[in-house]
């Protein structure tokens, strides 16, 4: 564990050495401003599209090409790939990992059980990088299309036994000294509540008109009673976009840089669902959050960009029942979330055309007699019946409602990217990015501490977290 | 076309000018000797594992994995990992590829129908790998555990409108002066056809006890009417291992280096048959040929080694029906294939008993009551129970009989491995592969040249196919 995170760093600076380029964060800010690429980045920015295997990213292709040319178009996943990850979670969670553990063992490098929030298999809390980016002054952010204390996003700021535990969860944020946070939840935040926030500096967001205009070096945006509504049904706002490009603008502030954290959390509550049509404009979301980055980093050389996915969801398959055929052509003239499409149909009594023109094509005989029987179930049957029968057109496959134990791969670009090529377990992306974190924390005092998790020891002259408990290192 | 292949060639040639390192070919042998890596390979072994998409390599991990201990051991794919790539077939047959346009596309470079062996789009030939190898003085060979005359082997040797003319296909591997084949396929290869090879020089080899003495540098070896008999009834045979070594051994003889194709054939066949057990089996089969090759490639560091697939088969999926479970001492307890086991209960009357001890668990009254009315029906339906016994008992899931379009894995080492790091297209792995041919054929009166494809064209200094046709490029 620290063997590894020392030796990440050794290499690390090493290849400083060797290149005679300075970390982001000496004192040579000169570097940067030359167009320099230094080796070590300043910022980092992680990207999880939760959920998101690697048929998703394979399917985000084709669902985006232009069928009236020739040529398929690269996407953004295929110009940044350099490598993948297993997922697995703690020997007592088996091989399929949920979102809770698989987000503790990418903000923590441990590995542990389904449900844990950044505590290790004993429950007891572990380190985050979010902690240790804070106690090196850094700042710290979060953008995410879920409730901001949902399991991924909560396991990089806080620690809790159970991802179930919302209403704890949120209120543990107030003493993580997080700089931004903005996604949804405001269900798990009463007035009360968001008073204390306000207490402690935060400026409050609750619509998301209020966003363009923050400025306050620490904001809470709540956009949502629980998750931001479906991309889908909201063409064109690039919520998760707009998020990203306010905390980027927000942290950019803080001298010493940043770790933000975004997520497109939504690929994966639509994978739940299999429901292509959502999926697939969730995946078009959190890409175009990625460009932003991307864009950020052109003008920031100094910004590491690492994107994966916590697991994949669904068991989605590019072609289905012995067909090699995937039509992409059905999955994109769907104009809206099937489940809007089914509240719809429910509501008028010429629902056929309603629905055939929101799926944008006719429905055959058959097709109106499955919905008719299944419109007469209420609107989750309708809504399934909807969704299969997209899948049958589009030839799409699921295997799962739940998640399944196929590696994720890692996009990366900037100072360090390199690092993260070829494969590795999902605990060593949290081991190579903490040890590309500056080693002395330069305004310590400004740091609240949370708790008792801050148990450090000094490996050679670099900080490393002792674990806290002798969990055992099942990655390789 | 023409252009990618000179600028990767371009980028070998400057990376061994810069490193100062000789192409293994240049007339200084001493360096391979010396122990020094060659930037150029001089021996280029292709390893494809049919159907093996992302799902079989994570799920393989875990099948291998012994779950006495704490750690999950690494695979030989997770050693060598470099990249992805994608699979599609030229625009006429959408997004998910057949085997015989991907291996067409990973033979040539060039995009073609499914159902194409190495012709475009318009039925012309297409300029092979193999076909250059032979022009440039190189041996080449095959090792396959599906008949010779398949799609994969197919397409990298010759040329057919259509794999299902296996007699054609079979009669035109007579022309194609391939040094070394090994797989099945007796059914397509009359005594008379056999002749004709053993008059052209070609040791014919007709059982696999033989293959241990052969020694003549042409061999023809068929060891099965269709295809090999499944790994996982044959337990320690390495069959493909076998032919694998064999092939290096004979291909070695010649000092000018060889192109071997190793294909894994039947992990695609399984997982048609959406059958785990005897999938994982295969995969175990590949893998070990694989550390055959990686042997090899220590004791002779000018050989590159380039493992993928040509596309996922199966749609599997590890964990299904909503559990995050994948239950692997299910799958290792498993003693034959389904289709054995299901051949057996239709024998005997204790067939519950047979089949209780060839699956490695008691049936439950359910179970045995499903397999009872199976077994009514017949051989084909009980091997369906079994499997589906299987898959539901260990969270298997699959959405196909065929195949699927998620990108597939690309694993690489020896000379110029770094080439195939990150995302690419399955048109640029051949690409580049044959940009590492040596540029000029040093004994080409021994060359025999098939046909009417060999219209070439000189650009820069590096010789190179002119497609034959104005094929749409799809590459990207």
């Amino acid at each position: 564990m620290t063997l590894t995170r020392s030796l990440f760093t050794g290499l690390a600076l090493l290849s400083s050495a060797l290149l005679g380029i300075a970390h982001a964060n000496d004192d040579s800010p000169g570097l940067t401003m030359m167009g320099t690429t230094p080796s070590v980045p300043k910022n980092i920015v992680i990207m999880i599209g939760d959920g998101m295997g690697p048929a998703y990213t394979s399917a985000y292709r084709y669902y985006k090409n232009n069928p009236d040319t020739e040529e398929i178009e690269q996407t953004v996943f295929d110009r940044l790939l350099v490598g993948s990850a297993s997922t697995y979670p703690a020997k007592i969670s088996g091989y399929v990992t949920d979102s809770a553990a698989a987000a503790t063992a990418l903000a923590t490098g441990i590995k542990s059980y389904n449900g844990a929030v950044s505590v290790d298999i004993h429950k007891r809390p572990i380190t985050t990088i979010m902690e240790q980016a804070k106690k090196r002054g850094l700042a710290t952010g979060i953008a995410v299309t879920s409730q901001i204390n949902h399991a991924t996003p909560a396991a990089f700021l806080t620690h809790n036994e159970s991802r179930r535990n919302y209403d704890e969860i949120a209120k543990s944020l107030l003493n993580t000294d997080t700089d931004v946070m903005l996604g949804g939840g405001k269900r798990y935040f009463p007035a009360k509540l968001i008073q204390q926030f306000e207490a402690k500096g935060y400026q409050y967001l609750s619509d998301f008109s209020q966003l363009e205009t923050a400025s306050s070096p620490k904001v809470i945006g709540l956009f949502a009673d629980v998750q931001l509504p479906w991309a889908i049904n909201e063409r064109g706002a690039h919520k998760l976009s707009k998020m990203t490009s306010k905390a980027l603008e927000l942290l950019s502030k803080n001298q010493d840089g940043f770790v933000l954290l975004v997520e497109g959390s939504l690929i994966d509550w639509a994978g739940h669902n299999n429901d292509i049509v959502t999926a697939m404009a969730e995946m078009d979301e959190f890409a175009n959050a990625i460009e932003v980055v991307e864009q950020y980093a052109r003008q920031h050389n100094d910004t590491l960009m690492l994107v994966t996915a916590d697991h994949n969801t669904g068991g989605l398959s590019i072609g289905a029942e012995g067909e090699y055929i995937w039509k992409t052509d059905i999955i994109n003239g769907v104009s809206t979330s099937p489940d809007v499409i089914a509240t719809r149909a429910l509501k008028y009594d010429d629902w056929q055309t309603k629905v055939s023109d929101a799926l944008g094509f006719k429905l055959s005989q058959n097709e109106e007699t499955q919905l008719s029987l299944a419109r007469m179930q209420g609107v989750e049957v309708m809504t399934t019946a909807i969704k299969n029968l997209i899948d049958t057109r589009s030839f799409t496959g699921w295997t799962t409602g739940g998640h399944t134990g196929v590696d994720v791969q890692i996009f990366a670009s900037g100072p360090a990217s390199t690092l993260f090529s070829g494969f590795q377990d999902n605990t060593d992306i949290a081991n190579k990015l903490m040890s590309l974190l500056p080693k002395e924390a330069k305004v310590v005092n400004q740091v609240k501490q949370s708790s008792t998790i801050d148990k450090r020891v000094e490996v050679n002259d670099i900080e490393v977290n002792e674990p806290v408990v002798d969990t055992p290192t099942l990655n390789n």
